[in-house]
């Protein structure tokens, strides 16, 4: 009923893979030697990422990616590169982004594309697209690898979208290149990767400019587009190549990229296997039950000793615990978002050493100041976190004997909604189990912020001092239930009598309810205290973003995505909401 | 086309008046005598406020206000009374909001009332009455007239929430009383007037406790509910009275109401005509156009000088010029927001003499630091000014020749997403007429603050302290257009010659953009910079709701505001999006 009202309401049937109805499921991983859309070129320390979209290359039917424009599957291209150039690429200091195509920077998210794709299809797309994008400010802020974006050509809705990602933009002056966001008149959507957020607090666009902008699709050039913070500079075509290769030059000498050893990590190819029902890799599974519509992660601990210091970590490379932990954590999540849509739960689980977990953590963060490899995996386990904190899935983590929540992997705990710790042990199964413990370690404290700039545990006690600092009054030390429950570390610490329904009560609800209902409060409560560019994106932006998707203007057989192209008119309902 | 597709998404047919469809337009205007919902009564410096809902008295036929459940005319009734206890009773320190029904204090808004509303009439419901507690708030915090919440009897839903906009909240510990948001579990929505954002930001509350609380139907009571922060006390009923009578002493003690004269300042009824396409006030007035889909906004000067004294000022009371327009403006927003949802733009304009407008800026100014009248009127044009901000409705100000923009009427202008300013005169019109003048004044600089805690021209030049300064120099002085625009304070200072079709093709353009994608849009760009409470909650918490309340999870014919009441589950599409 609620699924025919959906198509009803004039949102396009599914062309929605991999959700059970027997399409290939999206795949995250690929590497440059299967890209189709990008070209991606390094010239000591600077790096060259040039969008050459391939028309046929759409990662569903039905469309064509003319004039550069992009979807989902461009995008994974462009998120790979930008991994392997943190990790692979440890001399470049600065990245380009540019087009390889002829006065067409880029035309932004396939319109077709959003015309045909179904509800969850489009926002789990912008969440992407946007997650993408952080990445590539935290490159420029916190790797050393600085971006600019050098458009050749006219840069449209996403395409703008992705330069307002870039530390600098530069638009060639040819009287017919310009930037813009042409959603709004033309689509009767928002921009939806950032850009209406960036625009204002960012790049400091004064809002009324910024509106008459938003307005005008055949967007703004030249030196208007300095002058209203639109993009840094307008260069002409003549001068064009040695400008950008200045820029780039001057980027990469001020970079702060940390030294550590010459050569890069590679990012071997993830072991992955999937059926219908698992999702594991080395030290991450994912059992998927349907039909209770959870999936049970679970996270290995290290299976050896720390190395003695970084040259070990650099010799291990991809094989090193914490790096493969936070590369296959990353592409489940992606993969559970895009493919099971109706998995409405995740629950957590660990399983091995807490003090091996701390040995690994500190290895790290005693380097992170001075080896880029040991700064570069500490950022993408904040990332990988973070997508954590965004992900449209209740998130409830058990802590039971064996576990290994310490340090980084607490996170887990911190990011869910709820955790359960069973205080003793499971006295039929395994009586003679030590009792789980966390620990609260300094990976806790200050390394893993979230997108609002708190570290989980300040966002967990937000405002409450006291809390916060009995808390780190006992970092280090191994917490069982009770202590974990009076310190508010966990939600509830129920003991073996009770555990079994506790936990089975609190995820069966969890699918009686609203998935709708379940998204928007998550979005809310995961996120007390301050917002920032990034938490406004996720949240302001994107919730509005989401309703407007929804919306039969936009997305109803008469609505403005769907007629875009028909030479006819959308027909609108008039009403403001 | 789009109309019907909204129906198919199971959103109810509009049961919505006043928006040409011959239903009597929603009135915002009452008072005490003619209150059916609410019962207020003053002693001293406290004032109760006690709610005693009419099951027969909703808004709109279809459904019964059972258990002090509310509709919009109960919370018109609510906003009246928080209004005139502010202008009204000066001595009143501290305000006691409790039910004057046995066992409930309130069970939130009424959801047969939500389930029979068009979408339009939720949203713009939600949006007031979250207007009205954050007018509780600011009561609180600026006025001197502390809230405090004496739930005698379960509080769920915007009943609870209702409680969260008060500084202190009591809740009665008799084993059946308790708080809940019950929204999520039996609703398929979420508590929509800032109960997400008020538990964890306000109070504290542990977000994984949080969750928790907001899936448990029947709520938390007693020491629970002191423990887990949702509660600031739980009270035996044995001595109820007279504890909430002490903590209504104590804060009225320790209020810092001003001083300033003993008697109250009336607000008697305001003279208003409404035709079909004419508002008219004394000093405010709109011309409505349902044909272009735009309401011609004026707002008049004084008609007079200003009192030399705030003796003056209360001596005329209600007359007194601005307090007349603080009131005439925020009926006006309240009536075409409510009545008028397809008129989309207004356009604003403003007749009289600037340095009039900023002597009696001046005169409050001096005073709202020591007497209480100047201070509420400060407060309230500061209240009406953020309506404005959270409108719906593009907002564009016209600066023509004879115009009164300065100071507290130069908001208006900097509340638009655009402003146009003549340079130079009409010269066939009005050849001898002075050049139109904007000046900034010390309404501009401070005592008027948004949602997000900036002023407008803080927000307008966001991060940009230059920009800022040089306005700040310029202070008390006339600019003409050429001035105004090259400092960045109206968006385009056309000429004759261009002024006619730039102001038109701006105004006529907007009527053909997306409704929605507007409200997105503007709700964006308004709000630049850092987030509050408040802005969260009209940003993040009201868009997610937005959307939840458009799916047909919740308001499709199996959704579940459809099905609550009806024995049957709520039929969910499973994605989650």
């Amino acid at each position: 009923m609620a699924a025919a009202a959906e198509d009803a309401a004039g949102v396009a049937p599914a062309a929605e893979p991999g959700t059970g109805d027997g399409r290939a499921p999206v795949e995250f991983r690929t590497d440059p030697s299967r890209y189709r859309h990008w070209r991606l070129v390094t010239d000591g320390p600077v790096a060259t990422l040039a969008m050459d979209v391939a028309e046929d290359g759409g990662i569903q039917d039905g469309y064509e990616l003319k004039l550069n424009s992009y979807d989902l599957g461009v995008d994974i291209e462009l998120y790979d590169a930008v991994q392997r150039l943190r990790f692979e690429h440890p001399e470049v200091r600065a990245v380009v982004i540019t087009s390889a195509k002829e006065k067409i920077f880029c035309a932004g998210a396939n319109i077709r594309m959003l015309a045909q794709a179904a509800h969850p299809w489009k926002v789990n797309f912008c969440k992407f697209t946007n997650e993408t994008r952080n990445g590539i400010e935290d490159a420029t802020r916190n790797s050393g690898q600085a971006y600019i974006a050098a458009l050749n050509g006219t840069a449209s809705g996403g395409g703008y979208e992705l330069a307002l990602a870039c530390e600098h933009i530069m638009l060639v002056d040819d009287r017919s290149s310009a930037v813009s966001l042409p959603e709004l008149p033309l689509l009767g959507v928002l921009p939806g990767t950032g850009g209406l957020t960036r625009v204002t607090d960012k790049r400091h666009v004064r809002r009324d400019l910024a509106d008459y902008f938003s307005t005008r699709p055949e967007g703004i050039g030249g030196k208007k587009a300095v002058q209203w913070k639109l993009v840094d500079e307008a260069v002409p075509r003549v001068q064009w190549q040695e400008r950008v290769s200045e820029r780039a030059v001057a980027a990469a000498r001020a970079s702060a990229r940390l030294p550590g050893g010459g050569r890069g990590v590679e990012l071997t190819p993830l072991t992955k296997t999937r059926t219908g029902t698992r999702i594991g890799y080395t030290y991450v599974s994912a059992v998927i039950d349907r039909a209770r519509e959870v999936a049970e992660i679970t996270v290995l601990g290290p299976d050896a000793y720390a190395p003695s210091s970084m040259a070990g970590v650099h010799a291990l490379g991809a094989d090193f615990w914490m790096l493969a932990v936070a590369r296959e954590l990353d592409d489940l999540i992606l993969d559970l978002r895009a493919n099971e849509t109706e998995v409405g739960t995740w629950v957590l689980r660990s399983r091995g050493d807490a003090a091996q977990v701390l040995a690994y953590d500190d290895l790290l963060l005693v380097n992170s100041g001075g080896d880029w490899l040991a700064n570069e995996i500490v950022l993408y386990l904040k990332r990988t976190l973070k997508r954590l904190d965004v992900t449209s899935r209740s998130l409830i983590t058990l802590i039971e004997p064996g576990s290994c929540f310490a340090g980084s992997l607490l996170e887990l705990a911190l990011a869910s909604d709820r955790s359960y710790m069973l205080s003793g042990v499971f006295e039929e199964a395994d009586p003679d189990a030590s009792p789980a413990a966390i620990i609260v370690g300094a990976m806790n404290t200050g390394p893993l912020p979230m997108g609002n700039g708190l570290t989980r545990l300040q966002t967990r006690f937000y405002s409450d001092l006291d809390s916060l600092a009995a808390v780190e009054k006992r970092v280090s030390e191994p917490l069982e239930a009770e202590d974990a429950e009076q310190l508010g570390l966990v939600t509830f610490a129920p003991d073996d009598i009770d555990w079994e329904e506790e936990v089975r009560i609190a995820i069966e609800e969890r699918s009686s309810f609203s998935p709708d209902a379940l998204t928007g409060l998550e979005a809310n409560y995961r996120f007390a205290g301050p917002e920032t560019i990034e938490t406004k994106i996720f949240g302001r932006l994107t919730a509005w973003q989401n309703w407007i998707f929804y919306r039969p203007n936009a997305s109803g057989p008469g609505g403005a995505l769907r007629k875009y192209g028909t030479g006819q008119r959308a027909d609108f309902d008039r009403k403001r909401v």
